[in-house]
């Protein structure tokens, strides 16, 4: 569940889980409209290039499906105080997002690193599982994430 | 080098090498309009924030540097016959990319794995190194596609 306030470095640890807030949902228009400015491809542009090809269907850039959880984590659902600054990690699609798939974000610390040459961050392993209404994934990203411990003015809070 | 023509499953083998002919110039604005979207943190929207936050300066997401080099590689950096379909892979942001940096792609198949059970098809991987205008990296990018074998009407060209 997901805490009351921010976390910081000092409150993480593995296993702790969290839920974005909030879902999306994705429409016809959004999927062609990032396809064409990043992903120009027949399958994410065009109904009948989509039912041809190995998608069977319109669907979603991948780059899109990675945005939206992006703004998923960011807007509560990994609520870490020094922000989300990734430093990168492994992505996997598993299967296609669809017009109107509605789109949310799990996700579980796998890991706390703190720095040893700078005592004040840390670097968080996170599992996020992206799932869509059917509750299928449709990403899996584990992420490397600079995190910062808890500045000394709030440590009495 | 890129070929003149798109290349299949059956052109392709480790250390080929290819170059996005064009190249991508990031503006603020576009920078601000991604992140206000995707991935609304201070130091992706404000001026003031991001002088003051661990990047010293405005920075675009990782996901617009990533959507951008997608496009780098649709539009000819990846000239794959059957399309970028990509099935995941390794993402690292070792540097920010800035208001007026300009983006290129760099791309090389490590390995070319052809499917056992479906010999129409494959999987290649290619790491993709995303370049700024001092030809400093600033996204690698090591995905794993799906390609397909040139059509058997296509063979004999």
């Amino acid at each position: 569940m997901n805490p009351s306030t921010p976390l910081y470095l000092d409150d993480l640890q593995p296993g702790q889980r969290f839920a974005s807030p909030a879902s999306f949902t994705l429409d016809e228009a959004s999927i062609k409209s990032f396809a064409a400015r990043f992903d120009p491809q027949p399958f994410h542009l065009d109904d009948a290039a989509a039912q041809a090809s190995i998608f069977a269907g319109l669907s979603a850039s991948g780059w899109h499906t990675a945005a939206i959880t992006m703004r998923l984590l960011v807007t509560g659902g990994l609520p870490f105080a020094s922000g989300l600054i990734g430093l990168g990690g492994e992505i996997a699609w598993p299967r296609p997002t669809r017009p109107g798939d509605t789109l949310r974000v799990e996700s579980e610390i796998l890991d706390v690193r703190p720095s040893r040459s700078k005592p004040h961050q840390g670097i968080v392993t996170v599992k996020n599982t992206t799932l869509n209404q059917h509750g299928e994934p449709v990403q899996v990203f584990t992420s490397k994430i600079l995190v910062f411990r808890r500045p000394a003015s709030a440590a009495t809070l």
